[in-house]
């Protein structure tokens, strides 16, 4: 069987290297093209020296790149770019199938983009065309689609809890508290301050309180799950660990329902998920359980204060909360077994 | 003038040690005894090679010192085991001050100190004679107290953060939802495989969820400003550092409250205190703007949930969640500058 | 194609973690047998709950497997227990090949043996029959042995990088010195103070000065390669992180001999390696170039001192130091493509 | 008595904040400018968030500083830079006395400056002046100097080490072998993909093979010693801390020495230096043990390698390899006791 070819542009970034692992191990993809535009005409090993053992085509412009000739891109540029090219390569002749791990095409409403990213959308028709991919949840739009939108990493922590617990009424739309913990390779491989090691090493601090990017794309989709929009309180925070993700979220318990139902009907909904696993009661999600692979693990907890529970969520962020699932979402695309090339278990320790 | 003579007892614990390292620079201290059971007949840079520059007494046992001759004891042992010693002290002929920073003085109520520390309180008197010793707001029972409960870490970094705005009725007594990350170092230096470096290096949980021996004591502090009982919900995390701990805590505000009006609120209240600072608005507090002193930062950020507010405080757990606010009481209790020994600037990076 | 039939030894270490994660994504194995005497009964995902999403067996007392339903056995144990073990099961009917990753078969002198690990042999003959498996070098030997004593982490870097060079007289057996930095797996899961996470973070310092044990495991090998017995110096120091292993070795060159020789030298020899990979000129090797991998990078720099140059060798020492290498030695040993199930690209961030 | 005024330059890297962090606590010192070009005019807690709670001049350009009103300047100022500025100071009315920390003044010989450093020095009068300020081995030229170079930090732990051993013929000055591991923050704070903290936490790596600009400073300092000039190896390698360095250096020993009678020459050599602390035998120098102190700890040990023995020594790089050795100075150049300001004992953990 012939190999279905790929292209991943924004190669030169955390996210686009990590797809490129997981390309370098699946049966059915052929790596064809990465692009990387102030390292175009560089060899891989100089971007990523972790890739010397493998055979891999050199970094190129985005333009050089014949869409024509690809079965699947893999986007892994910043916003605003990421619409312009998707749109071109959607303008070309025998456009691939793509695949876009930015923010471009999450968000349904224009103006909610605009608000959040400061331009205008410069692609709409694609923007409500586009698929989120949020795979256990999009299975059957995601078979067809021809654009996938992958959602951020937060989002996909905070979804694949939330989602089943709205939609089933075991919770109120009301008073969701996100709080969030990230690894620095979410931050992206561009020189700030910042990010410097001496800064981030033996610290921790919230960062983007009240106004992160992410809190829209959260809305929108637990607000579909709810019925009705909703808002939601999410602060994250800066760990010292290079990959990690994991949310502790407080939720209002409808009439009824407590931390046990919760977790039964999440351990029901997922019970048939290769990726998405709910703990047994009284073990806490940790990130070292996911760490490297395309897991999920979640539970649930009494709160304390009465009438409400405490559901945890973790993943590893450039995995499941971005190439892994990117990966997952090309699976289901192309009629492959959606476990294809994830199949690694957790790196630990 | 004559030094203050203390002894610290438990001092191979780590809470032990940055006791010493903050006497050691105290201009009124004398270290006169050590205790360490297991390690008694050790030279201290045995079992603190960090310590080898400094003249210090050898570790004994806690009975061996004789108390009489000392003006303060600092208290560095687990519970239960404080209890007991420190009621010999006091029976003892010409007892030293007693600063305590273990749990055992903090919890008003034997029943509510019997459930969550699973043993019958040993000198009840004495726990309800103790000064719950938050020095910004103890100061008046500290100057005459013989013996003081020093707070949790936890504790510290909530309570100075809520106290005011709940005396203050600027927020509500519902819906206080704590979530708290800790450097490792809380956990003491006891033999336990969650401890060691592989598993906690580059990973990041929660723990104890629902059921932390932290929330009684944030209950009862936190209920006396409310001025009626109150639960909270408090989830910490375990993060990879030695130092530091961070709380993001979401609050209800009510009518009129805004964060400004909290962060004012908070800027006055601290304004002359050398140790608490509010941070302009915007600026979001960090760990590393405190590790190794014994300040604390603390910053208000609206939440986007309407109504509710976001409030983040940062402390270093060994300092001004342990030994530097036991030594910031003992300034107080022998009527001496509050910040004395207490001076040195954080360490950054 | 049936299976292969794997039993591991030792499941409850770090060691065996890895070489379960590496079996897992072997295509030709299926793990039949887990043992971990004190963990015995318990599910492998109380014990390692990253494997949760993995079915696996339980474990067991290694008594109880049957090891005649076998084809290969992993050992993972404690050296002095690993002899034992293994000299019963070579004495059972049917007895599987064994891999083992101890040190108990790695020396050829039972005396050696003995003054270093403090205990007399006590499967004398095996000792004797062991094939030292550091696969680049021991290929034809593998492929009929029953037992093969795997590498210590430390060693294997040290011998790819040096072996070749002895061989051909590029450099002297004198003064060979090799310092080596090694992540904090390689000291195990055991409960030990100097393991704790407080202990090891934001620190570093040397160990087992003059007197590490896998010094007369390298200068055997090393001593083999030269055609003369040798001494060398060995400085192993604990850095903290996870995984990771980094040599710096100086060495004497024979005359006419440079850094550039030697480079040309070992990039000969591993020219068709899968595994070891000789860098360009100038790029230093990294252990973010290997984590989590099977891949060794190696590169040789000018000394400044005048007849000298310093050979630089990277791997993780969890994988190629270790069950990484093991696996590729039972490939070797049961005829599969060196590289099954060890095709995995490193993983960095 | 009247405080010393001084100005720090550069006071935006991470050496000028540590400079400042210890000025603070220094009973003598009156911090009255503090230089920061790109940075002028903002209010240091901007730069440095961990000062907020201290009272501090804002960052001005160097020029603005009227120098005649200074008692002292500590330049942290990148090389090149520094010569012309301090060759200005000197040029001006009553010039202050000058603590440089950069490299520009710690060569004696122009030609070896311009080799390394690429730029012909500026002020020649000045480097020849200059007093080379290992403060130990420097203390009568100390007294009366008015410019004072600063060690390296790399060079420090080494000389502190080597020096009187190689005075007191103990050691030859052939193959002395330094290898180096050093905290992030040594790498300062301008922004490097290398030195993110993606980049570095996780993994280790030697840099600056056979050509770091330390090397001749290390030679130069020993070879005075030694009364001959010689080349050193020296490799150092980046660790994911953010403070420490340690060097395990092997020597060749002279007739009838040993690891024993180097410590106990070492031992006595330092015994009345309130900074540098020989260890018991057995003890490995580990950076824990002096982390933000300005101590230094050594130790020595036998080589497997008969006739060679291995030295071990460890610093902050900071304190003592910078800033605090700086301020060491100072105080000997101002007839101050030289403890002063540096009496912390080291933060572990």
């Amino acid at each position: 069987m012939t190999k279905l070819k790929i292209a991943v542009l924004g190669a030169s970034g955390y996210t686009g290297a990590d797809l490129i692992r997981l390309a370098l191990l699946h049966p059915q993809m052929e790596i064809v093209a990465l692009s990387g535009e102030r390292k175009a005409g560089q060899a891989v090993d100089a971007v990523w020296p972790h890739f010397k053992a493998y055979p891999l085509p050199d970094l190129v412009t985005a333009e050089s790149i014949d869409f024509s000739q690809v079965d699947a891109v893999f986007g892994c540029l910043p916003h605003a770019t990421s619409q312009q090219i998707i749109r071109q390569i959607f303008e070309g002749p025998n456009p691939p199938k793509v695949i876009d791990l930015s923010a471009d095409f999450r968000l349904r409403d224009p103006a909610t983009y605009e608000q959040w990213y400061g331009n205008p959308h410069a692609a709409l028709e694609l923007q409500g065309e586009a698929v989120y991919g949020l795979t256990e949840h999009a299975r059957e739009q995601l078979r067809s689609a021809r654009l996938v939108a992958c959602p951020g990493c937060y989002p996909t922590a905070a979804l694949l809890a939330l989602i089943p617990l709205l939609q089933n009424r075991l919770i109120t739309p009301r008073n969701i508290t996100i709080n969030a913990l990230s690894g620095v390779s979410g931050a992206g491989r561009s020189l700030k301050e910042a990010n410097l090691f001496a800064e981030v090493a033996e610290a921790m601090h919230p960062y983007g309180l009240g106004h992160h990017r992410h809190m829209p794309e959260i809305e929108q989709e637990l607000g579909k799950a709810a019925g009705e929009p909703l808002y939601i309180s999410f602060t994250p925070h800066l760990v010292p660990i290079n990959r990690g993700e994991l949310e502790t979220i407080t939720v209002e318990l409808t009439d009824g329902q407590s931390a046990d139902s919760l977790r039964e009907a999440l351990a029901q909904r997922y019970a048939d998920e290769p990726f998405v696993h709910v703990l047994p009661k009284g073990v806490a999600p940790a990130t070292r359980m996911v760490r490297g692979s395309n897991h999920c693990v979640i539970n649930v907890f009494p709160d304390r204060i009465p009438g409400r529970a405490i559901v945890v969520s973790a993943i590893d962020n450039l995995v499941k909360g971005s190439s892994g699932q990117a990966i997952q979402n090309f699976n289901v695309m192309f009629g492959l077994p959606e476990t294809m090339g994830l199949e690694q278990a957790p790196l630990f320790p």
